[in-house]
Parts: structure tokens; C-alpha cells; sequence
């Protein structure tokens, strides 16, 4: 652990983020000193696996003398929280957010990104030696302290502008969001026609297999690909019951359609 | 291998379902001693790893005195392929489409439906050992006979009927299809930001993990699922210079709104 520095950390927010952050930074030798909820109960519950982390309710984080303070709150509210917590004048702040630019974090002035391209389920630790992180500050030692932390937590640590980590958040979402969405539809009606959804596992496992290994474009199969029109008009006719998921069948196939038969 | 009949196969159509059956049938002990194609070259490209199988353009498989002919063709031309071909009385003729009725396969009258719930890629032989069988025949010799070589060859083989097959491929077609086009989608938008698309691999390979371990409904995140509208219209925004992908957007955000926040 030579040449990285452990720091004193608080963390905003009890998500599936703030949680699983709080293991892997105590894991790491960091130390974490607080976590933030209005709601105590929320703060305790993660606080309760932590060495020596308190919870807190009072966004007053001075006594801690924290060197980061992590915001791990939904998009839309870190603007807002972060203009009632208090800190020391040198404490660096900063949000976990794919798509949210630091300049969210003034009035604090040692602001920054710190953003785990990663999927958190609250049950289910990430593969955090799998886990690339992007930062971005405007200053660069803020940076450098970001990256080295990092590449302390996961597989890597690079620095990346809020305009092109929006664009890698929105291919995140396809990539991710949207994957497992198709994954629960195709378990809905798998349920509806009373099939055994496990029937199904191989085919999904084999599906991401070939698509990370030979690239996504020569691994996609099906009617679509196919183009068997036939075939796709019988499959959109037995959606008929559920108007959303027609929708859905019909839209992704025409741009299967249109990807691979023009 | 007790209890398995080796059958006698002939292979019509040179796809990647006829190519990968093609080396898991000899694998198994099985003979493969026709691959017709109505190009010779086509043919000759799958016999050429074979044992014995000898390429044929001419569909009179009469002199190969086969147990069971597979038609591994595209769903749309079954009908036509099968009245082409002409084999001894006693021969079983069978398809492998997850969505056509074995009725296609008419006039022959030994007839059944083999289908191999998984996704086949040229140059990735699947991974047998974990592809399950749906045979279907209204002949219960012939029934057996599908379900011995299912099993033979793949992790297990049920019968199911021609109805319920057809959901299971609509089922099939989000969980492969559908997730592997996302993939191609985020990868697309990770190249056009001249993002490196080795980034995401991490978070597709812990979503899927998530997704299969604790189910989708539960592995499910992102702004759509927090309901994070600020995000999704930001997300939106930037999609603009390319109208199919921002409708594939807006149609599966909305989806996953309405199934997590009604």
C-alpha cells in the first residue's frame, strides 16, 4: 500500500453507492468517519458494519475534519445537498454522479468527480477490482487525488471531462439500464406463458459471452437479423395483450431491421 | 452411453445451427452422412471438418437411408425446403425453429420439431452442456426418440407444444436479441463520444451477474428506475443526432418508468 495515502472520509447518502463505497474505502484502509442522512435510521444502518463511522443527521461535517467528502445521492438532489453541508475550508468535495458536472458542488471551492462506471445492488457487492472510475476537477491536485483513489478502489482510475462522461453515462445506461429491462420483459412473459424462466439463463450467459468476445454486431441472431418478416409479425401479433411491450418489440426490431438489412 | 441410440443424420442448410449440430452430433457418436446446400461450396465448408458427411446439392436423401434429416434453415423457407426433399418412409424430418409447427414440414408424415433454446454464432461453438431442448411431434415414438437425442446432446429436452415454444422464442428474442443490440447501441455511442468501449465490459458482465443472481426486477437501476427525469430529458438532449437510437431511448425509459414508478 506504499505511496497511497489513506484519508479521513464522510459519506452523504445511504444508497446502494454510499454503501457499498463505505466497505471497499474501510477495506482499503481509509477511514470513515461519517455518514449522512437526514433520516438517522438510514445513516445507522450502514454505519452499524463500519469500524468507527458515526451516524450523523447535522450536514455539519467541521468536527470530522474530513480530507473528501463523497455526495452519493440521486442526480437530481446533489445540488441541493450539497449547499447544506458544511465543511473546513480544505476538505474536497465531490459527487458520484455519470452525468452531473462539479460545478454542482459550489459554493464549496475543492470540488470534483468521482464516478464508478459500475452497477450497485444493494445485496450484491460490485466486482470493485472490475470497476473503472472517472474524476475530473479543476484542479489538478483535487486529480491526482482522485485518481490515486481510485486506482486504490478499482480496476482503474482516469480522468475524463464532464461532456465525454456524459456520453460514456448514456452509453452506460444502453449497456446496463436497458440490457437488464429486456432481461426482466423476457421474464415477464416467459411468466405469463408459464414457462420456466431458467429455461433461459444459458441462452443469456452465451448471448453476452459472444457479444464481449466477438463484438456486439457479429453476435446479434434472430428474426430481426434475419430479417424473417413472417416470423416478426407472428411474435408482434402475441404481444398484442401488453401494448408497452409491443412497442418496445416493434421498435427495437425495425432498428435491428435498419441496422443490418440496408 | 448406454441407453442412447446413434442415429444416422443428414444436415439440410449450411447455417450456423446446421454447422455447430454438425460437430456436437459426431461429437456424441452420432453419423452425419449428408449437409445438403443447393451451393455445393456451402456444403463442402461444413463436410470439410466431418467425418463422413458428404456434400449434396441434390435434396433425394433416399441412398443415405437416414434416421432423421434436420432442417436447420431460416424460419421463412422451412415450408418450401421441406417439400423439396425426398426421403425412405420410415425417416424422421424435423426443423429446429423456435416459432414454426412441425405441420410446415407436411406432406412428410414422420415429422417433429427440434429446437435448440440458444444462440449460435459461426465462429463460438455454444456451449452444449448448458442448451436445453423443446421437441415437439404428434408421433410419441418420434417424441422419444427427439428427447433421447436432446439430451444426448444438450443439458436437458422437454416437449412442448407448438403455442408455448412460440412465447418462449418471443421470451428468447428480448433476453438475446434485444440485450445484445443494446450492447451494439452503447457501443455505437461509446465510439461516436471516442470513448474506449473496453470501459463498459465491467459493468455489462456485473449487470447480467446481477440480473440472473437476484432476478431483473431487482437488479434493476439507473434514472429511469429512480426516477430521475432531470437525467432522462439530459439523456434525450443528447441522443438528438440520431433518431432511431433516441426513440429506442425514450420507448424502454418509459417502459422502465412505468413499471417501477406507478
Amino acid at each position: 500500500m506504499f505511496g497511497t495515502k489513506h484519508f479521513n472520509i464522510c459519506l452523504v447518502g445511504t444508497g446502494n453507492v454510499s454503501q457499498a463505497l463505505s466497505s471497499i474505502l474501510e477495506e482499503k484502509g481509509h477511514t470513515v468517519s461519517a455518514v449522512y442522512s437526514r433520516q438517522y435510521e438510514r445513516a445507522a444502518n450502514i454505519t452499524r458494519s463500519l469500524y468507527e463511522a458515526e451516524p450523523v443527521t447535522d450536514p455539519d461535517f467541521r468536527a470530522f475534519d474530513p480530507d473528501i467528502v463523497i455526495i452519493a445521492v440521486k442526480d437530481d438532489v446533489i445540488e441541493e445537498v450539497s449547499q447544506s453541508i458544511v465543511v473546513p475550508d480544505d476538505t474536497i468535495v465531490i459527487h458520484t454522479s455519470g452525468v452531473k458536472s462539479f460545478e454542482e458542488l459550489r459554493p464549496h471551492s475543492n470540488i470534483g468527480v468521482f464516478y464508478p462506471l459500475q452497477t450497485f445492488l444493494r445485496k450484491n457487492p460490485p466486482d470493485w477490482q472490475n470497476t473503472p472510475f472517472l474524476v475530473e476537477s479543476d484542479d489538478p491536485q483535487i486529480v491526482k487525488a482522485l485518481l490515486s483513489l481510485g486506482k486504490n478502489i478499482g480496476r482503474s482510475a482516469e480522468e475524463m471531462s464532464s461532456e465525454k462522461r456524459a456520453k460514456l453515462h448514456v452509453a452506460a445506461v444502453f449497456a446496463s439500464n436497458f440490457t437488464n429491462h429486456m432481461v426482466r420483459v423476457s421474464k415477464e412473459l416467459a411468466q405469463k406463458g408459464k414457462l420456466n424462466f431458467d429455461l433461459l439463463e444459458p441462452l443469456i450467459r452465451q448471448t453476452i459471452e459472444n457479444s464481449l468476445s466477438f463484438g456486439p454486431e457479429k453476435a446479434q441472431t434472430g428474426p430481426a437479423k434475419r430479417g424473417d418478416l413472417q416470423t416478426l409479425d407472428k411474435h408482434l401479433e402475441s404481444l398484442d395483450f401488453d401494448e408497452g411491450i409491443a412497442e418496445i418489440y416493434k421498435v427495437i426490431s425495425q432498428h435491428i431491421l435498419d441496422t443490418y438489412n440496408s
